[in-house]
């Protein structure tokens, strides 16, 4: 197993880091890599912001619900999806692309655009040794998070990555079982996921119970469904909308 | 620089594989890489699907606009957003989740998820020497990609990734200047971001004349422009709808 592979393996999401900013070349190193991603149709679909100011910081982590490590850490970067670029490329050449930019597909071509770079920032994060979390609680107030950014439209900030020198070594979580997620040639049987799903109950049952002392004993099924039962985020559909994007 | 940035930093995707099918061992490790990135709260909102049998992956090439090496290559995945695993949960358990998976929130965290885990396996296979290349042409047919694998409502096939031993070498892409990705605390002026589409425009163009002995200049704006005017796969908000996600 090489480095690299290893590193990934022992991916765990860092909550808690040393006060040690990184240095302006971390920095740079980290975008670098993210923009080495691969990319749909070299579209590029996504912006990169490092929020720096120390009041800003502030803000995004209560809007992300309280998170401190929002606040506190090495560096922070929010992804967005990002057709402003395109949109002025559009201006400049008076071309006409709307009906692609605020198309489904082109929702799912960012998104998936924005998730390649910020994954690729992640590994490269962790090869270095330091600790990453991602912060999807940026969506919770997505209108003030965008309005802090000053987004335009047609980008929206789709998650946080807080990067920084651990502070925590948190245990590896265990992932769905590999039946569950891998199938081959076709999607497989209910049946079979139903056992996976038990299975996985019960494993991270034992986990949750071991961590806390016997406190907590929810699986992830059980755990899921608590919190899936209530909507979270349902603005979002019309402000995505708002921003001239998802809507064709 | 570490073994995991260059390998970062190099990446070009490879349209021609040698005739080396992956062994069991290094699939397993490749997806295990996948499962092992981060997860919006922990819901594992994708699937994988490795297709292996010949005449699918023929069918594959063909629905993916003639693409011959979705169906030529080491091994093909197919990354899938998936909730069907959440509803089949919430049928075991009694729950009613269904706003939460079929909303646009949900939509944004299946896509991300997929995203998250296929780059995993992309870094972790380039690091074993191995080529990749994304197959968001999948999309191009995606109610029959999804029939013929055999897809149930809440999940939907959003990319392929070939992988495989590379028989070619091409060079590096010119991605967008870093300053037209990164922004500091705010995003940037457009006046900022038109200078530096101009100079992408110029780097762009020279590039692919240097390639092409002359005959192709378009650069990338020119190149965006052209491809972007005709929206592609129009079908995509209904076909999303109707497999019950992002309409809430």
């Amino acid at each position: 197993m090489n480095d690299t592979i290893k590193t990934i393996l022992s991916h765990r999401s860092i909550r808690k880091f040393k006060n040690e900013p990184l240095n302006n070349e971390t920095v740079e190193t980290l975008v670098k890599c993210a923009q080495a991603a691969s990319t749909s149709s070299y579209q590029q679909v996504y912006s990169i912001i490092g929020v720096e100011d120390k009041g800003m910081k502030d803000k995004l982590a209560a809007l992300a619900g309280g998170q401190n490590y929002v606040a506190e850490n090495g560096y922070f970067f929010v992804f967005c999806l990002d057709y402003h670029r395109h949109m002025l490329a559009a201006e400049m050449t008076g071309s006409d692309i709307a009906d692609t930019v605020e198309s489904t597909e082109g929702f799912i071509v960012g998104t998936a655009d924005a998730a390649l770079a910020a994954q690729n920032m992640a590994v490269a994060a962790e090869s270095l040794g330091l600790g990453i979390v991602y912060i999807g609680g940026i969506r919770n107030n997505l209108p003030e998070v965008s309005e802090l950014l000053q987004c335009p439209d047609h980008v929206v900030p789709l998650f946080g990555l807080a990067v920084g020198v651990p502070d925590a070594q948190p245990g590896l979580k265990p992932r769905l079982p590999f039946q569950a997620v891998f199938h081959t040639n076709t999607y497989k049987d209910d049946s079979v996921l139903k056992d996976q799903l038990q299975t996985y109950e019960e494993e991270t049952a034992a986990y949750y119970s071991e961590r806390t002392g016997g406190k907590r004993t929810a699986g992830w099924v059980s755990q899921m469904m608590s919190s899936m039962a209530q909507p979270k985020r349902t603005y979002m559909k019309n402000f995505i909308s708002s921003k001239r994007l998802n809507n064709k």
